[in-house]
């Protein structure tokens, strides 16, 4: 991560700095909403990714035969993002269910909060739908409940 | 789990299709989540150039010096979008607020709503923030009020 | 600089009308390179999969064990491509090789040649690499080769 | 950067780490085409603003006046680029023309070369067309000619 992040948030909280580019700007000169919305869903990618060693969404489709589909998301804006500065995001669980998961990813810029992104995700197996969360992807994740 | 199809909503509801391409379409097959929220902007951006006749969000921004900034937006996943077939909209407005507007995007697949995002946005005027809504913006869209 | 115009092309030539949108717009209020790019590839997607009835990069990675992954492309871009009105593509085939295939797309706003995207793409078999054109490909793409 | 960057390429090369997502890849498991071309367009632009101290395509766009239009790029792929691993960029300068500028933004995974994009950007102030590059620019590319 280039910058410092918020000090404002818990320890366990995990941080992913994207990278802003102009490509994701819009001709207003800030950036475009789906452009953040995808950027919000790399963090969250990232993040889980990162906790469970290798074994997140991309792992989970084509290795594992598994799936975390997302069920709900919603997302508030607070303040516009800037073209000019990088997107830090914090991550954390806000739910860990029998079989879904709540996450909220955060973009900030100069310790400011410009969006929170939240979702719910159900665990899958491929061709038997919903299963509880197997133990490894809960360990992972319980630290950075919220 | 279905509703009812495309061809009982009421005349007045605005319809889009998408094209759906292989690179919307993640490891597991089926239409990534950020590729749906984008193709369901696109088709509010679409629906406000058509019903404007031209004063959509690029010519707000470009011409206009207004914009209309998200302030929320959830979305709900009922079922997969497959990649094999084109994603239909339905676009209506779900409310005519003093200085805002809901929006609904619907997408449907073979007569199944697959998600459906809601939209709050804020009509501004650049360097001026918050404004009523121009007559001309609430009489393009009364007639696709739910 | 306008090359001929699009009522000029052979009958052959497919055309397919891409949708642009605020968010494939920059800072500079014209369309972004990479969104033009990845309109190109979702013109030449589109055909691929309208004249095969369906058997286009999707249907061949999901259902058919095979692919037709680039392994070249170049762009010359001619003139900025506005955001308040569609991008038209037409797309020939410019090569049909023995395990290649060449394509062009190129992208028209009001009668004039915006960009030409050109490509070099290798028909490949999951798992065995390189494969000679199947006949049913090179049936449906013979008669739009330039 | 939060890998190794392959150490057969010179000193003076940029090097950009972008971070791969599910999102980027198609049902084929890798990353897809659009997206690698978007990825290496990060790339030049990430190199831009960090050698010109803040001065890239959105502060041109924006504050300056200015652009960097695509005139060319082309790309040749070489291997396919996965999608568990990051996507190490090298960018260097190819060509500091009279008003152009040539790029070149390599992907590497694990050591090796994936793919490489070269485009040809056109130094333009907004209303004015081509002009000579700016002193600034000139010296802050100098360094990075291949």
């Amino acid at each position: 991560m280039s910058q410092s992040a918020p000090d404002n948030v818990p320890a366990e909280v995990y941080r992913y700095s994207y990278h802003m580019g102009f490509g994701d700007c819009d001709p207003a000169g800030i950036a475009y909403t789906g452009a953040l919305v995808n950027a919000a869903l790399r963090a969250i990618d990232r993040f889980l990714g990162d906790v469970t060693a290798g074994r997140g969404w991309y792992a989970m489709s084509v290795s594992l035969g598994a799936g975390m589909p997302f069920a709900h998301l919603d997302v508030d804006f607070v303040s516009p993002v800037r073209g000019d500065a990088d997107l830090d995001f914090t991550v954390e669980v806000t739910r860990l269910g029998q079989t879904s998961i709540g996450f909220r990813a955060t973009g900030w810029q100069r310790s400011e909060a410009c969006f929170s992104l939240n979702s719910v995700n159900v665990f899958i197996s491929r061709g038997e739908g919903k299963q509880p969360l197997p133990d490894w992807l809960r360990a992972a994740l319980a630290p950075y409940l919220a």
